[in-house]
Parts: C-alpha cells; structure tokens; sequence
C-alpha cells in the first residue's frame, strides 16, 4: 500500500489534546477510505502538522481528513524512503 | 531528545539512490552534532523531502544536512505526536 506525507499549516497554538481529538476523528473513519494513519507530528508554535499514512490514494487521505473536520493543505506521495 | 521534522523542497526527479546516498553522508557525521536521523520520506514528483531526527536543536539538525551538503528549506521541532 502506498505511503503518503500530509501535511497541515496554520494549526498553531494546538495542544496535545487539540491533536488526539483530531488524530481519533481520524483514526474513526478511516477504515471507510481503506486509509492507515501510522503516525502524526505538530509543531504548536509555527502550527504546522505532518501526518504520515498508508492509503490507496492521495483523494482518500483527503476525504478522511475533510469528512473529519480538518482539510490537508498538501498530500504528497512518499514512495521513497530510507 | 527532542524530535524534529525537517523539509527539503525543489528535489524534484531524485532517486532512490541519489536519497540513500544523501542519507549516508547525514548518517557519516551525526554523531558529532548529537544528531539521530530517524527516517526520510521522499517525493521524487513533487521534490519534496521529510527527515525525521532526534536532536539537541534545530541549528543541530541544519548543520548536520549543510555540511553533508543538502541544507534544509525548513526545520520544525516536534513536540507532540501520536
């Protein structure tokens, strides 16, 4: 399965729970897009948020984070990794 | 230790050797800044690159890819995950 690097801007100030509740929407409906988010890093003070999954597409990473409430700025592809 | 996220962009076309490569001479001299890369994503199409590390700073983390010869475009602490 595909791996894909999303990534989220002008979330600062976000706090650790601001994050589990967005990562648990997430997490909630993903089955549903046949979509895996392995794992997620923020950043509160310049507000940017990565998030790292396993996906049949970039549009299901999309639609499982806007069906949650909160639309990537960018999906990318990581079909290299080391 | 804390974590980092740090981004490469306009890599557009790299290979897979070209990143392992990249990540070799990181690797080479990391420890003389305390620095621990963890993982590297990378999208060839769009040029974009995301390297995960444990360090002592984000100057740490920059230091480590300049010298090696490939300074990042952005480095953001990491503190929250899930």
């Amino acid at each position: 399965m595909p791996e894909f690097m999303d990534v989220h801007h002008n979330m600062t100030g976000l706090t650790e729970e601001d994050l589990k509740a967005a990562h648990d929407a997430d997490l909630a409906i993903q089955d549903q897009e046949g979509v895996t988010f392995k794992k997620t890093w923020a950043d509160p003070e310049s507000g940017v948020v990565y998030c790292l999954s396993e996906a049949p597409s970039a549009d299901a990473v999309r639609r499982v984070h806007e069906r949650a409430g909160h639309p990537p700025d960018e999906v990318h592809p990581v079909p290299l990794a080391v």
